[in-house]
């Protein structure tokens, strides 16, 4: 190994700590700060994201990755210096004053976001919106776009993706989705959705969502399981992955797939290597490919009849009130059931991609200025009643939902839908080369298809770029045609169809 | 204001927020974190370190101090430029890899202390105890003395105090503790402790903890209270002070005085202006006031006859069971009941400085090398006999029992009994200006005393040192006398003396 490389993997796994810790104190502030901390979070949050920010774009990374440019010895250095070169040549058109100013309006407009949420006034979030839209207009204008601005901005969370293939990729998922819908719809069974709205006490639903997400392989000497307002998985240590849910006890689903869902994402950051911690080779690819491992786990497995072959026993045991008396057909089509809804994180898997197509939309019009900021409500309901067929009764069940505009994160949401994408090829081809996974399932072995993830995804770190992974992985570039397949396999028979 | 001085604040406060940072990873270490991620996480407190270091003894650092030498334009400025300096020409000696490592070395050594107090195995704690003296015996050279290297690491926890004042005034206590505690032994009116030992269930229990904690004035706003295998109180900002305890069903008194000892901490960093956070003038003058504080909560004030004329009736609602059939007398007999015991946390106010003349002895000699690490045992075990009258069956109840070595904080155990003394002479004081004191407690009025607090101690932040601050208070020098009278004039009529 050179010496400019190991000086190289020194500043990189600085960085990297730094990053750990900032993720920390967003969990902590996402999960236990005493309310008044807050703009002091902020203002170490924003000084943590210069700090970050100056060891990314200094001379000295530079002068590293130029004397090693070429002379990388193997694929994992060659892994880190290209992505570090990426990062590097992203980051230092961005000047440390407007990291740690967008840093600090955020966590700030978390806050702002969380109370006009509560009072369902999308006129209280608006200031900070149009303030962070304009910030990142500007990070988007200092990094430089062929087609759009927002391709910048989506380039963060999908490295190499264009918006003019995700809205091409969308546009051809809009209509056989919309129509899948309504033949659902119109199909002769109806899935009675209500037997998930009993009883289901939180104690007895932390335990079982603990249970389910160690059985499957998340590994609690290495993670947590906490609360939050909006779930999520922080895990940029292997050996520290803090996911968290909400518990609703008058609603089975929330926790239980919320859980499975932050565990697929949790466990693909446990499956990251430890040698290379705090370097690309030991981070996730990106966004759509994290998501694909949540959704995999979450719906592909968690609500497969397998899965519930194994667990509906203990899940009876766990809630013998609400569902003592109901059998697993009833239950496997209820967690199943298809019902154009107003919630994101509430919508089943078909009407699911809906949902992203909305955001996706509406934040490309919202970053080029087709859509004013107090126009989203109005554009909001609008889009939910053409794609969906419903109508928010208010901004909390509309537009002011999600946190991630909050946080500035414009470009995040179609990763969202990508994933889904991504989860259907890989758990196709997951089937073809464990041709007994269904029955394995069906067993409780969860670990000979979470070994098969380590091996085709979670060791590689940022070895392939998505595109490259997917190819590489399932033999095919990314396709809406895997998932269709799936919807039409796995819903037909439940709704008779 | 200078330029230079803005400039220098900015730096500070840069500061602060990264120590602010450091300390709730070790809060989050203590209280929650995955048992895989210690090492990560000494790597992340070990950098923070050295950042801290870095920007304390920069050149920019001197350059800054160095302009505003001498121009200081208040007393804020000049308490601010004062510190800094102190600080800085402490800090500038110690090379910031020695700095890290300390911070390393002690994260790693935590985690083997835990373990060996688990086992009761010393011997698998004292390498690291060794490793710890040596580099803290490096630290005393670099820093500098000018009778023994002690003095050069108690200064860092009670600015300017002296090792030789301090066995001073601990060779003063020795001999009239240790009578007064035999006097006691043989009066005519024996404490019934054991109905503290009922059950006290922890729900009850925690419960009743933020009752009496919010009430005395701890705001829960800014600060939490959470669980750790050993309490304390972090608050390195007055908006986010977390504090910690333990719960023993069987045992009234460890988590009630725990959590209003450490709310005492905990209510000194909220009363910390706010204005002057991360700076001198928003910090706490050292660990002897400090636990004045906590100390003055905890037993002149929780353990007093007119706090539990106030609360006895709702803490017998509380624990029923227990409680319900004792009177007051007997109860406030029993939380006062003296007796030489094992554990430093849980003693009694005449016995718990004899425990910390121990460990002051203890540590002075193995920091001058005239006692051996693996000879600790032995002579932990033989000071107790003779200080205390008891010895430890086992290392965890004898030198194992306190996480503080694991830290490498020696010169930290004598500012409790230090925070003994001044708590004495500032509430004998307290109670002189606010003559109906007592009156007061019992009808739950503690917000007067507080708002003294406040005045005369915690809105000066490092305005005083320790020794000028309680001359300025009392008028007088830290004196034994009114915590002896203090003792004396409470516990003899317990005791029927």
């Amino acid at each position: 190994m050179s010496d400019s490389y190991a000086e190289l993997m020194v500043k990189i796994r600085e960085i990297g700590q730094l990053e750990a810790v900032e993720s920390l104190l967003d969990w902590d502030l996402e999960t236990q700060m005493p309310p008044n901390a807050l703009r002091c979070r902020a203002d170490q949050l924003s000084l943590l994201a210069r700090l970050v920010h100056d060891r990314r774009t200094g001379d000295e990374m530079d002068r590293l990755l130029s004397q090693i440019n070429g002379s990388a010895e193997d694929s994992v250095q060659e892994t880190n210096v290209r992505e570090m070169r990426r990062t590097f040549d992203r980051s230092v058109k961005i000047p440390s004053e407007l990291v740690g100013k967008i840093s600090h309006v955020s966590a700030m407009a978390k806050g702002a976001w969380a109370e006009a949420r509560e009072d369902s006034r999308f006129e209280h979030f608006a200031p900070h919106l149009s303030e962070l839209i304009e910030l990142k207009r500007q990070v988007a204008d200092l990094v430089g776009f062929e087609d759009e601005r927002y391709d910048a901005l989506l380039d963060e969370f999908e490295p190499g993706m264009k918006t003019a293939l995700v809205a091409e990729v969308f546009e051809g998922l809009r209509g056989p989705l919309s129509d899948f819908v309504r033949r659902l719809r119109d199909a002769p069974n109806k899935p009675d959705a209500s037997i998930l709205r009993g009883h289901f006490p939180q104690a007895a639903q932390e335990k079982f969502a603990r249970r389910l997400t160690s059985a499957i392989g998340f590994d609690f000497q290495s993670g947590r399981l906490d609360v939050s307002t909006h779930p999520f998985c922080s895990g940029v240590v292997p050996t520290d992955v803090r996911m968290t849910t909400r518990y609703q006890e008058d609603f089975f689903s929330a926790s239980t797939f919320g859980t499975l869902h932050e565990a697929g994402h949790g466990m693909y950051e446990q499956g990251l290597l430890e040698e290379h911690a705090f370097t690309p080779m030991g981070s996730a690819v990106s966004l759509g490919i994290h998501e694909s491992q949540s959704r995999l786990w979450e719906n592909f497995v968690g609500r497969s009849r397998p899965f519930w072959d194994h667990f509906y026993g203990e899940c009876q045991e766990a809630f013998p009130d609400a569902l003592g008396g109901v059998g697993l057909d009833p239950f496997h089509a209820a967690i199943n059931a298809v019902h154009p809804s107003l919630i994101r994180v509430e919508a089943d898997e078909v009407t699911y991609n809906l949902h992203i197509i909305l955001r996706f939309e509406m934040e490309r019009q919202l970053i080029d200025g087709a859509l004013a900021v107090k126009d989203v409500p109005d554009a909001w309901n609008a889009k939910m009643q053409d794609l969906l067929g419903v109508s928010p009764e208010c901004d909390r069940e509309g537009c002011l939902q999600d946190i991630h505009w909050s946080m500035g994160t414009f470009g995040y949401f179609p990763t969202y839908a990508l994933g889904n994408l991504y989860a259907a090829q890989i758990f196709e081809t997951a089937n073809r080369d464990i041709p007994d996974l269904a029955d394995r399932i069906g067993r409780g072995d969860f670990a000979t298809l979470l070994e098969w993830l380590r091996e085709n995804i979670h060791r590689h770190g940022q070895r392939y770029r998505s595109d490259d992974l997917i190819q590489k992985i399932t033999g095919k570039s990314m396709s809406t045609q895997p998932f269709m397949n799936y919807l039409h396999a796995k819903f037909s028979p439940i709704y008779g169809l």
